[in-house]
């Protein structure tokens, strides 16, 4: 689908065109939560088109959940729709008055959060952590490159972009044994998350062909992180406490329709991988990624924020089909809104890794900042925004961003 | 409170008379799901009962989680309410019609389940999974006496009593590299689980001295484990699918009040705790659990099922209101339906180990069944129960019954 025009003004050249289109939950000072589609700087208001017959009812839920168990046909019908009544001029007068603009409107969590499962596919990642953590071994655990490890989060504190996080406590190694106060190694990751469409019953795997019918679109993910808590907590079952305080997503969730454009080869898999895992199409997404962090002193200053990083969801080892295949190869069911990440996207250059654990490599290299501030981890006042972007063949997406600030 | 009597008839030596009035989830041939209190082998119509006035309205929700969410006064106010219909005899004419019989009613999964938080509460199981997987170092790992150890589950799999279990499929190690194929070493693990009340916002950690008013209640949890699955996966980030195809609870929720008479001093911490995790009070429960087992040829042979180990919860190193300051300290909010499973509970003796890797020690002792047979883990057709009875100074309370048995 080339990218058309909108009526809507200044949707030309905009990296939310028609051709973007995400989905998210609003609220304005006169209306209750309702789902909108981004156009340009502008939501339509779905539940408005719902009651004039110009959507199904699913758009006029007040969570994006219905839709996205609808399945994919009901999708692109959404979409088409939508669509149509953006670039169709002689609809303009009816449907402008369901447009509001961005400014005025507060961002909810866009779908109810079903279980929240993070994977550890970004090569790169895992070898730096490996390095780090256990320098005398390969840096891949044995396990690495034959399934796409993984393991629950806590899905009750997934919050949407702009929530505050505040500074978690807990008990870390201390030189007299463990301590208990402020995390002193406050992280962030930088993940995409895939959202569940359709659910599946208990016992029923699904096979990596059909992986897609059951995913219905792409948020930004951080996945902040406590390194000292999780540090001394995770042996044996895994990351706790560390993890478990918030998991920011931005409010918009970017359909998958809208990144097929940017859809690519993922890297190849040596040893191939089991027959349950091998991936019939491609699974890679050319997505551009960034970390931008303001500090208090650049906010005072009137700074910019700072770009610390780039990099491309593109070279992720295991793919959101696989990753989906596996989380049910023993039966386990599905739900609708169940949010599957990436784990952290880290690329090959210094400048290109999803954490401030790698970035300063483990606090011994610090990220310097304008102004002649420096990072290891994340101090009170610093606000963390990551966004997402793809371009390719004309085509122009940008993923809705995920900002948060650090209190004490 | 001691234990009246009730006009319900065969409740007067039932470990399901007034004393305790488990809450569940129950429908009929002709109606719809809906709450239900037991009372020896009858279920109460909660809604039958709100409808009629003589209860409020939570209690004509089609899930536990109204009730649960109301906290501890409304509890009481039910608890009493119901005590007094079962057995204030001037109103056992309006009262009966509102009694089922247990054999005419199917049971459901009594709530909606938040976040599955699974702990590793008992220092003798901690001690023997050491002893088996690490021989040459000490059984418990560095932070395990400072900390309620956990790590979240699926809660989208968490399934009432009687589903069958669907043996999983899943990677493990081979001699030449991962093979896949249904799990070879199927297991159990015997727990309570601690269900959570009243919620609470992101970012307010709850007291200690707090967690008695958000625990509402207690299950009885199968914690399905495929061990060779789990062995294979869980390095670094913990449990996974190993855990994730299914974890069953009983259909019947016994609030916490009525385990009241068999709360006793948890054993003795040391070290000490840090401030945050002194509880204040006892959180020991004396409680008998049992794990029983009936195979395909023990059926078939019309044999009971057989008693395989019996142990006691309140041995438990680690206690439910500590898990709950833990769990929340870092901020991170609790939700009504919270589920927080103890962990696994062994007692010291060879036939008082909640699972089938220590009763037979890693598959290396098998476990002597009736008419010549013997388990290392489950085998297709296995149905295995759960079952807990608390008795003290005349008070008698039965937990519901958690079974399942394996299919291929």
């Amino acid at each position: 689908m080339s990218r058309g025009s909108s009526w809507v003004e200044g949707t030309h050249d905009s990296a939310f065109g028609l051709d973007n289109l995400p989905y998210g939950l609003f609220s304005t000072v006169d209306a209750a939560p309702r789902l909108g589609a981004r156009i340009g700087d502008h939501v339509l208001d779905l539940r408005a088109a719902a009651d004039a017959g110009m959507l199904p009812p699913e758009c006029a839920a007040n969570s994006l959940n219905p839709l996205m168990a609808a399945g994919r046909e009901r999708w692109s019908e959404v979409r088409s729709a939508i669509q149509s009544m953006l670039s169709d001029t002689s609809r303009q007068t009816r449907v402008e008055p369901m447009l509001a603009p961005l400014t005025a409107a507060e961002l909810r969590l866009a779908f109810e959060v079903g279980d929240w499962v993070d994977f550890y596919a970004s090569e790169q990642h895992a070898a730096n952590v490996g390095k780090m953590f256990r320098p005398d071994a390969p840096p891949l655990l044995p396990n690495w490159r034959h399934m796409p490890v993984g393991y629950h989060g806590r899905s009750g504190t997934v919050v949407v972009s702009g929530t505050p996080i505040k500074r978690p406590a807990g008990q870390r190694h201390g030189d007299d044994g463990p301590v208990f106060g402020p995390s002193e190694r406050l992280d962030i990751e930088l993940e995409l998350g895939f959202v569940v469409g359709p659910g599946t019953s208990l016992g029923e795997p699904v096979p990596i062909a059909h992986a897609g019918g059951h995913l219905f679109g792409v948020c930004v993910v951080n996945d902040w992180s406590a390194r000292d808590i999780q540090a001394w907590e995770y042996q044996p079952l895994g990351p706790f406490l560390g993890k478990s305080f918030a998991t920011s997503v931005s409010a918009w969730v970017t359909p998958l329709a809208a990144l097929e454009p940017f859809r690519t080869e993922q890297p190849l898999q040596d040893p191939e991988p089991l027959p349950y895992l091998r991936s019939p199409g491609p699974w890679g997404f050319d997505i551009d990624l960034e970390i931008a962090l303001t500090t208090a002193a650049m906010r005072e200053a009137g700074s910019a924020p700072h770009l610390v990083a780039t990099t491309n969801f593109r070279d992720m080892y295991w793919t959101a089909d696989q990753q989906l295949a596996h989380l049910t190869a023993n039966g386990a069911s599905l739900r609708t809104g169940d949010l599957l990440g990436s784990g952290t996207v880290s690329g090959s250059g210094r400048r290109s890794y999803g954490s401030f654990l790698e970035l300063s490599w483990n606090g011994t290299d610090p990220v310097p900042l304008p102004g002649g501030e420096v990072r290891t981890f994340l101090e009170d006042g610093d606000e963390v925004i990551l966004t997402g972007r793809a371009r390719r063949d004309g085509h122009l997406v940008g993923l809705g961003e995920v900002k948060g600030r650090i209190v004490a």
